[in-house]
C-alpha cells in the first residue's frame, strides 16, 4: 500500500482527494494537513464518520515526510513552492494542484500571479500532467504540476484540431463556464448561496490566470505563439465544467470528418468521450467522473467549427486528474480508483 | 380602466403577465384562457388566491373579444395566427407573444417553424415590438409582434456597434445562455428537477428558431445579409438570460469609446443600464425586472469586442416587454407597472 | 412624502426593506446606513442602478434623525438598543427588525441573548408588531419591535386553536424549516453555495432564541406559562419558512370545523389566507409577498391537529411586516407597497 | 462472477442499480429492461459511454431469467407482483423495491394500494430487507421485498427506543423531508425545475402509502398495534431524505443515555452512524452513500425525545439497501461496492 499524504485537506480539492483515494485499493491516506488548529478529520468532514480517524492540522513537510510516501499538494499558488523542494529532497513523489510549476517561462508566472518565484529551478523538470499528452514524461516525473480546470477543458478540446494544423490558433475563442465549486472553498459574499439565485455572470474576463497557462500549451501544439480568448463564467451549480470554444478552420471540413478525427485522436483515451454527430456534451454526464466529454460542429458558411467540451471542475479539472496522474507514476492502472 | 384578456394563461408567460398586470394601475384583468378544463384561475395560481377571481377556460377569440378592450397572445406559434384576425377585425388591439408575426419574410418563417401560415395578409403591418427601436410605429400599432427573448438580449447587445457600423456584422457569435423557464411550461424530462442537477449544456446548436428573427433585425441596422453564429445554453436555475457576443472590430476603438457609445445610444432607454468600466452583469440584478444591463470590454490586438447582455426572459425577454408595448400603445407612462 | 431611513442597509433585511419601501407610493428613502466604508447603494445592489441614488456609510443616529421622518433598524440585536433611544428622544418613530424589544421580560431576554439590556425602560412601550393581534397599538406607538420570522409562522398557526381553548398549549410541536437567507447576510462557511448542495439539516434543535418570543406570545394567547418544542430546520433554497405544527385537541373537532374557525378568524386579514380542505400550503406561493398562508387537517383517533403555515421569511418574516407596520402607524392603506 | 438482470432500467431506482453495480467487483450487469422503444443503454444515460455497451427494451421475465443469475425488480407496485413469481419459479432470486411484497396483510396492501394481490402466496416468505434487523432471514430468502425510503429512515430512527420498551408507540410523530427524486422518473408539472423554485411544501399529509409500512414493523417491535403521525414533505433538493421523529418518553432518560443506547444498539452496523451529542445529522454527508446518520436530544420537562435521521432516498432508501441485501444473500462482504 502506497502511504499518501495531503496538504491542503480543508479545501475542496482536498476533500475530494480523499473522497477518490479513500476507496482506491492500492494506496492508503496516512497524513493529511491544514492550517486550522487540530480536529479529527470526521469533525472537518462529518461525511468520513466511520471510514477514516486522522487528525488534521497544521503540519511540516518534514513531519509530513515521514507519514508518507507521496504527497498532494492541494494548496493554493504560493504555498505550494515552499513546500514542493522539500518533499522533492527527500525523496518523495510530489502532485502540485497549483500553478506553481506549470507556467514553463518564470516571468509570465511571476507577471500574472504577482510574487517573485521562490524555486524556478524546479519549473524545468515539474511535468504537466495532462496524461492525454504527456503520459510518458508522467510516468518518469518525481513533481507533477497538475493542470488547471479551464486549461484542461479547452485544451482537450482544441488539441486534434492544432495538432492537424486545421484551424488559426489566433482566432480561438474560449466562452467557459464553471460551477462554484471551481472557486474554492473561499469565504466570499459571492459564493453565497442566497447571492447566486438567479445568478449567472461573467467574471476577469479576458483577464484569467488561467489564460498563459492555455496559451503555453496551445502555442506548444500550434508551434507558434498564441493569444487565446477567455471568457469564464459562473453557473449557479455545485460542480461541472463546460468550455465552447469557437475555431475558425483552415479549410472547410465537415462535421463527421471533424468527429471522425476526435475519435481517432482519443480512440486510446478512457477519460475521453467524443459524442456522436448531433449531440454534445451535458455537464451532469460528467460529475463526480473522471471524464472529459466533447462535442463538435462545423458551420462551412463561416468555415467555423463549435467544439463543446464537459468536465467536473474537480475532478478531471483537479483531484481525480491528479490520482491518474498518480496511477501512472506508481504502474497502476490508469484507471483505478477513478469509476 | 383598460380591460384586458389573456389567452394561454397557463403557460409561463401567461402566468407572468397575470404577475405584472395584477398590479398594473391602469388596467384590470377580465377575461384568462387556456386550453384546459375549466377552474378558477386561484386553483391553478394559488399564489394569486385572495387578489383575484376568474375563471380560466377554453374561450373562442369571440367570446374574449367582448369581454376586454385588448389581447395578450401567450400562445404558442401557430395558435396565435389562428386567434390574432378575429381579435383584429373586432377592433381589439393584440400583442402577440409567440413568433408567428415576427418574421417579415413568411418564407422564411414557414421553413424554420415547419408549417404554412394561414395569415401572411397580418405579418405586414405587425410591429416587431422592441421599444428601443421601433417605439413610433408601437405606438400606432394594433398588432404587436413581440419579440423573442434570446433575439432581444442579442439585438440590444448589438446595435450600437452596429448601427455606428463599427463591427462585421457577419463575425458575430453569440453564446447564450438561459434558465429554465426558457422553454416554457413544457412537461419534458429534461426539464424535471432530478434532471437539471449539475446539468448545464448546448442545445439546438446553430439551430434555433430565434436564429431567422435574430438575422432579421441585425440585417436591418446593417443593411446587409446577416447570418448570425448562435450557441444556446441551459442553465440550471428558474430564470435569466445571458448573452455574451463577439464581434469583430472594422476599426479599434477602446473600451472607454465604446462604453461610452452604449451609453449615449441608451441614454433615453430607462430598461436599457450600462454598466461602468471593468463591470459586467449579472442575470441576478435584472431577474423579475424589465431591465436589460449591458457591459462591454474590447481586446484592441484582437480587435475584439466582447458584450454582455443580462435580461429576465420572462420579463423584458417576454412579458415585461409586452406590458412595456401596451403601456405605449395606450398612451400610458412607459413603466407603469414595471418596477 | 414619508421620509425614511435604513439603518442596517446591507444586510438581507435592509435590502428588502430597499425592494419594497422603493415602488412604496407615499414614502421617499432619504438615507441607508450600514457599518461599511462609504459607496452609493448601486455599488451595493447593482439591482437598484438607476432606480436610487444614495450614499451609504456608517452613520450616528444623530445625523440620521436630520435626514428623515422615521427610520427603520435593520440591524443585528444589541445594535438596535443603542440606536432606538436616540431615535425616539429626536421624536422619530422607530420599527426595529431586531430583537431588542420584542421579549418582555428582560431578564429572559439577556438570559437567551446573553448580554445586559442597556435600555430595558423602552421595552413596556414597545409594540410587538404583529398586526393581525396588536394593530390597535401599532397605531399609536413609537416604537414597534417587529416580530421573528420563525414566530410570525408558528403564532399565527396556532392562535385561532388557542384563542377558543382547543389544544393544549404544552403539547405545541413545530417542525419549521427556513430558506437560507433567513440566516441574514452572513459570511459563514454553512452557508456557501457547494456546502448547501442536497444539504436539509436541522439546527439549534429546541435552542433557538426564536423560542422565547414564541413562548410569550403563545402563553398570553393561552393565558398560562408555556413552553413550545421548536426545531428549526434548513432548506436548501433562497427564501421561504414554513412551520408544520402539531397540537393535541383538547376535545375532538373535525378537519372542516378547524378550517371554518381559522376562516372566521382571519376573515378580516388580508395577509392571512387559509386553505381549503385537503389543500397545504407551499412556500412558492408566499415568496415576495406579505402572505402567510395556513392548511390544517384533524386526525380524531389520536385528537391531533396538524397546522401548517408558509410565510416568505424575509417580508412577512421581515421587512413586509415591517412595511404593514409602517402603514398602520401612518394610516395609510395597510396593503399599501405590499403587492 | 453474478450475472444480474435489472428490470425497470429506466427509473431512477434502476438508474441508481446501475450506478452501483457497475462497480461491483463480484457481478456483471448482463440484462436491463423497460417499457420502451429499444435504445442502448448509453443512450438513454449517456454517463454510462463507454462503460456498458446492452441495449434496453421492454422483455419477458422468461427472455430475462435466460440471461442472469438473479434479478432486481425496480419497478412500480403491481408491475412487481406479475414479474417476481416467474423468475422464482425459474430459480432466481429476486429484489424487488416495489412495496407489493412488504406488507404482510393482503388486506391492508390492497386497501392502500387500491388494487387486487395477483399472487398473495408469495408475500408470507418474502423477506423485509431491513437488513439490520432482518439479517438473517435475508441470507436465506429468495424474495426480499426491499423497504420504501421513508420506513428506512423511521424505522431506523424508533428502533433503539421502541425495542428497550422506552417509548409510548402511539405518541411517535415523524415528520419527514424528501428530495424530489423520491418521487420516481415521473412526469409531473409539479416536479418541473422552475416550479420548484423557493418551493418547500408537505403532500399526502397523514395518508401516505408507506404509513402502513412503517405501522407494521413498529408494531412488531412495540408488541402492539400502533399508528405512526407521519408527515412528508417535498425539499427542492435532488436527493436526500431526513425524518425528525418525536416521541414520548415513558420515563426519562438524559440525552447521553439516549445516545449511548443507540450506539450500543448499533455498534456492529456498519451503515448507520450515530452522531455525538449536540451533533444532528445533515442529509449532504449521507447523499450518493449507503449511511444511515441519526442524531438525538431528550427534552426532560416534556419527557420527549427527538431523534433525526438522515439517508439517501435512493442509496440506504432503495438501491443501496437493495444490494447491500444482494450482498448478504450471496455471501459477499455486505459492503462491497458500497463506497
Amino acid at each position: 500500500m502506497l502511504k499518501i499524504g495531503i496538504m491542503g485537506a480543508s479545501g475542496y480539492a482536498g476533500e475530494e482527494l480523499l473522497r477518490i483515494l479513500l476507496d482506491h485499493p492500492e494506496v492508503q491516506i496516512t497524513a493529511v494537513a491544514a492550517k486550522i488548529d487540530p480536529v479529527n478529520i470526521c469533525k472537518l468532514y462529518p461525511w468520513l464518520k466511520g471510514r477514516l480517524d486522522l487528525e488534521c492540522r497544521d503540519m511540516s513537510a518534514e513531519e509530513m515526510s515521514k507519514k508518507c510516501d507521496m504527497v498532494f499538494l492541494a494548496l493554493p499558488h504560493k504555498a505550494s513552492m515552499q513546500f514542493a523542494p522539500i518533499f522533492l529532497k527527500k525523496g518523495l513523489k510530489v502532485i502540485d494542484l497549483s500553478a506553481d510549476f506549470r507556467i514553463k517561462d518564470v516571468n509570465v508566472y511571476e507577471k500574472w500571479y504577482e510574487l517573485k518565484h521562490e524555486c524556478p529551478e524546479y519549473i524545468k523538470d515539474a511535468v504537466y500532467g495532462l496524461p492525454e499528452f504527456y503520459r510518458k514524461e508522467v510516468k518518469k516525473a518525481d513533481l507533477i504540476a497538475n493542470p488547471g480546470c479551464y486549461p484542461t477543458s479547452v485544451i482537450l478540446g482544441c488539441a486534434p484540431l492544432l495538432k492537424k494544423n486545421l484551424v488559426d490558433p489566433d482566432s480561438i475563442i474560449s466562452d467557459s463556464k464553471s460551477g462554484v465549486s471551481g472557486a474554492g472553498r473561499v469565504l466570499a459574499q459571492a459564493l453565497m448561496s442566497k447571492e447566486l439565485e438567479n445568478s449567472f455572470k461573467p467574471y476577469k474576463v479576458n483577464a484569467h490566470r488561467h489564460m498563459p497557462e492555455i496559451d503555453q500549451e496551445i502555442a506548444l501544439m500550434a508551434g507558434s505563439k498564441v493569444s487565446v480568448n477567455f471568457v469564464p463564467h459562473l453557473v449557479p451549480m455545485e460542480r461541472g465544467m463546460m468550455s465552447t470554444i469557437y475555431l475558425q478552420l483552415k479549410k472547410n471540413i465537415s462535421t463527421s470528418e471533424a468527429l471522425k478525427l476526435y475519435k481517432d485522436f482519443y480512440s486510446k483515451e478512457y477519460f475521453v468521450r467524443v459524442m456522436d454527430e448531433g449531440i454534445f456534451p451535458d455537464t451532469k454526464n460528467v460529475v463526480r467522473t473522471n471524464f472529459c466529454d466533447i462535442g463538435c460542429k462545423v458551420f462551412p458558411e463561416k468555415s467555423l467549427v463549435i467544439v463543446v467540451t464537459a468536465i467536473d471542475n474537480l475532478v478531471k479539472g483537479a483531484s481525480g486528474q491528479a490520482v491518474q496522474n498518480m496511477n501512472i507514476m506508481y504502474g497502476f492502472e490508469e484507471k483505478l480508483g477513478l469509476n
